[in-house]
């Protein structure tokens, strides 16, 4: 098996689970974040960059990466690790999400997906196998299989039609991955906001018996309360002895909230986008850096923050380089950004082993200002 | 004094001079090209990583910074070197060529320079002394007298003009310099392309003693050869015991024929600018990695460099990159341009240890493929 998960202790306050990914390229230590790589490149970050914050996983994504360049080309480079110079694990997502939300003219049949290139319009078509091909030639230790998301919000029907699709896709992925030993293949659970078809995805999934689980199908529009309502009773469907992946979540409190329900696994834009618009996360809520207020102010983004940027830089420096445009200034709050996540979830991580991550999470809300109707942050 | 030159040796074969320009914040070998940091920052570049290539010293737009955050902010931060998170030398142009190249409206009188910010259009002024004003606020190592450098062509009448107020201002920025022993000013040489007002441009300048001189006036237009032949004439006619920067040049070819005749100090936007557009220079000639022959090349940049970007990633994966406009593909070419630079003035140094720089230079010029009536690279 390519991908083990090693169970280290569970938090007798929360339930939240503290543990060990095991992958090809090494260990993944859970609750774990993973920064969105989506081109081969965390944007704005080196490698090295990322290692230094220690961040132990990237994500990259699959849609892109077939578009361009071409996962031929990838392969032919020795991989994805080799292409982009990152010698720890990898995660790829399967490209149903972005075939759904970024394709143009898409057509959904059983056999899978035709839709428009969103660069240069050219028909293209990916199934379930051209997925499991296309992951394969990328070489992740982590690979996803290829599922069909619904929106939000979707009716019985649609959610129940399209997650009995996928999970007959997700068969036909497993039957199609072609390298187990290197690769691990995770199944994606549906259901919408249906309890009884989170169930049947559930069950329909793990009886494939797959080395990992991820929900779906949520951080799409819904308020988060209803999230963390699925995920309520969602979790507890899912294999103890297997990594579960709850994607595209990466706001603060979901990212605590996803670890008190057993979540493992994380993956969000949010960090780096939000830092290209110069917005970036502390410890006492998110800061929009290029207000007025910040010009003459000498202090770091964050005082408690450990970071290079916050060692090194000042709000008024790093506003200076936001407002005039110049790359740096993008790199300081990416990096940033990213730190503060990783080392929120070292701090989840801890406070799990000390058995007081619902006091954590009070601690943690109460500086940060968590609005509960807020999305994103 | 802020400033001192130290003279090493004179290369036997050229002529060239190698040295060392003393400074606040230590030492610069010479001779040395100085990577352009416009905006307090080298393009996509951290201070770590130019320490990393070994930039001694890099350059920094007064008028940017008077516009943009404002020399007021950049003091109360402590300085240049503290806002921009650098301990090496620095040098401050005078803002004078920004304010005839960038600016609207201009008009020029004997006081300054009235003109429009290029940024919001508001009504500014640059005197002499403003603009010592300025770079004393930001406290650059070296700073450069305001001058008014004339395009190309321009006839003698008004070449003739422009540098007698060329003097007169460098006579009034020495007045206002209030701390010649943090900052050395340097006085500019102008005079055009005529060898009567280069001789009279820098004895009226030499007679006043600036602990350094810089040719201006070059490398705005003229074709390469009469830029040689100006500097034949010029450079013999400063003091031997003081540092000689000539503005504005960085393409290979005039780094070299520009040490052989005698220049310490080079700077030129070029390396970074022409990385953005993700054109590189290896030693065997400029190579614009956007082309579709390299999507499949996974060997480095070049062959021959040792610069992070070569020793790391692929022409296949710095082409992908670029052409998704991923800004760690510039970080990429910009280290990869600027190392090649500063390692090119390495071998220029021990060339002229090894009395043999005209030789260095035809080895260079022949891989390189110079084309003498290029401009740029």
């Amino acid at each position: 098996m390519a991908i083990t998960y090693e169970h280290i202790k569970t938090c007798k306050q929360s339930g939240a689970r503290l543990g060990r990914v095991h992958t090809p390229h090494g260990i993944v230590e859970t609750p774990a974040f993973m920064p969105v790589g989506t081109q081969a490149t965390v944007k704005t970050m080196s490698p090295e960059e990322l290692k230094e914050m220690d961040a132990h996983i990237v994500l990259s994504n699959t849609y892109h990466l077939f578009l361009r360049p071409g996962h031929d080309i990838v392969k032919a480079a020795g991989g994805l690790h080799r292409f982009m110079n990152w010698d720890r694990p990898i995660l790829t997502d399967s490209g149903g999400f972005q075939v759904f939300s970024l394709s143009e003219m898409r057509k959904i049949s059983e056999e899978g997906v035709q839709f428009r290139s969103h660069l240069n319009g050219d028909k293209l078509f990916i199934s379930p196998e051209k997925s499991i091909e296309i992951q394969n030639a990328l070489g992740a230790d982590i690979i996803m299989a290829f599922d069909e998301c619904p929106p939000y919000p979707a009716d019985h029907s649609y959610a129940k039609q399209s997650l009995e699709r996928t999970t007959r896709w997700a068969e036909r992925c497993l039957k199609a991955h072609s390298q187990p030993e290197e690769q691990g293949l995770f199944a994606i659970v549906q259901g919408g906001m249906y309890e009884d078809l989170r169930k049947q995805s559930a069950a329909e999934l793990t009886s494939m018996d797959f080395p990992g689980y991820a929900i779906g199908g949520l951080s799409v529009g819904e308020p988060k309360h209803l999230m963390f309502e699925v995920l309520d009773y969602t979790v507890p469907l899912l294999p103890f002895g297997k990594p579960r992946y709850l994607m595209g979540v990466g706001s603060p409190d979901a990212l605590i909230e996803g670890a008190i329900r057993g979540i493992d696994m994380f993956d969000c834009v949010l960090p780096t986008r939000i830092a290209r618009n110069g917005t970036v996360m502390t410890s006492s809520g998110r800061l929009v850096i290029r207000n007025a207020k910040f010009a003459e102010d000498f202090g770091p983004l964050d005082p408690e923050c450990s970071c290079y940027t916050c060692r090194n830089y000042s709000r008024a420096y790093v506003r200076h380089l936001i407002k005039a445009d110049e790359t740096f200034g993008i790199r300081l709050t990416t990096y940033h950004n990213l730190h503060f996540l990783l080392e929120l979830m070292r701090g989840v991580r801890q406070a799990i082993r000390e058995d007081r991550l619902l006091d954590f999470r009070d601690e943690f809300f109460a500086r940060y200002g968590i609005d509960e109707n807020s999305k994103g942050f």
